[in-house]
């Protein structure tokens, strides 16, 4: 794997997802919790892999709807929650079929992933996650009108629990490797621009994660 | 334990959840899936034990901002979303702390949690889960004055994102023990009503679990 930093932004071939080590649901539950506090410690690719897949990667090619089914549920298997992922070099876009992070923009767009109440938290943790809905995949959800709910409404409740779908599986697989997670708000506005974001997708929240601070390397 | 439906709907002491069984998260993740074909076996007090504690239980004493914290993430900590459980003899609340069920409502309510676009779907599967958001839990966040969103949106992405955090848990406990899980809509009207919710408390959605139709018991 290259990293240009110093010119073009190249796509991260992912080695597959390792699925054979790591400990039991029931201690990764046990052992859920969010941390805040980060090393700047950059994650193997191995272990990026690894979150990425648990996030929110492909475990079958057969899913509901005629569509490849996911580690997290949605909507109708939409999938409209898609992942970004910033690291220090730059943002990219999570490829599940391919399982590769595509460019996106070249340059440190971590601190974005933060809202202004978060301040600098985190700020140099390796990995921040960014959930963005892709409304445009929700279209078949128009006229479902659940009573007392506007088709918007309806199209965020699904996208925001989507959203969690996702980060719980991220959290439980931090807790399986021993990884601080933190789930946390980010700049929506910023995100927008900064990854060319059209009006029919919205950041909504982010997720960091990287070793806890003071771990031992 | 007594479940006495011919006369008052009784407390459900449960078991202390069993943590030293099931396969890996791996596998969890691999397994993950919807499966809407429910057999209409009841399931056994353990794995009900099991599935609530994984769903959303105490997984430590000290949590953040001084309350106990659980298998699944909440906005600050707030666990404003909490979980019903609809059986065949009654309605009941989860209350994680003393891991038992609290009796709301005689007779069976699994109808209910189902919306009129899912027809009779899973209408016989032994356990729905009902996800309802405290709203006085998340007063906290008002004036957190996200850049353009007001704060009954932000309120609505905390708890939709929180019911998600929660739902995931539950389908990979479900993968890991071969029981079948279906996260959908709810009739949130008619639950309101026959839970005895508060204007503060709204049913958001509901999950269906149980043992996959057709199944060897």
């Amino acid at each position: 794997m290259e990293r240009r930093t110093e010119s073009k932004l190249e796509p991260i071939i992912l080695p597959p997802p390792k699925l054979d080590h790591g400990g039991s649901l029931a201690e990764a539950l046990r052992a859920r919790r969010t941390v805040r506090a980060f090393s700047d410690r950059a994650l193997p690719e191995q272990i990026l892999s690894d979150l990425l897949w648990a996030a929110c990667g492909i475990n079958r090619r057969n899913g509901p709807f005629g569509v490849a089914g996911r580690t997290a549920a949605s909507a109708s298997n939409s999938q409209e929650v898609v992942v970004y992922v910033a690291l220090r070099e730059g943002a990219y876009f999570y490829d599940a079929a391919a399982h590769r992070l595509e460019p996106v923009a070249k340059g440190d767009l971590r601190r974005f992933g933060l809202s202004a109440r978060q301040g600098a938290g985190g700020a140099d943790a390796p990995v921040r996650l960014i959930y963005v809905a892709d409304i445009g995949k929700l279209e078949h959800t128009a006229g479902f009108d659940e009573p007392g709910l506007h088709d918007f409404e309806v199209q965020q409740s699904y996208y925001y629990v989507d959203t969690g779908l996702i980060a719980a599986n991220v959290y439980l697989f931090a807790a399986s490797q021993n990884l601080a997670a933190w789930f946390h708000n980010c700049d929506r506005a910023a995100l927008s621009q900064k990854l060319g974001l059209s009006d029919r997708q919205r950041p909504l929240f982010a997720q960091t994660v990287g070793y806890p601070e003071g771990a031992a390397p």
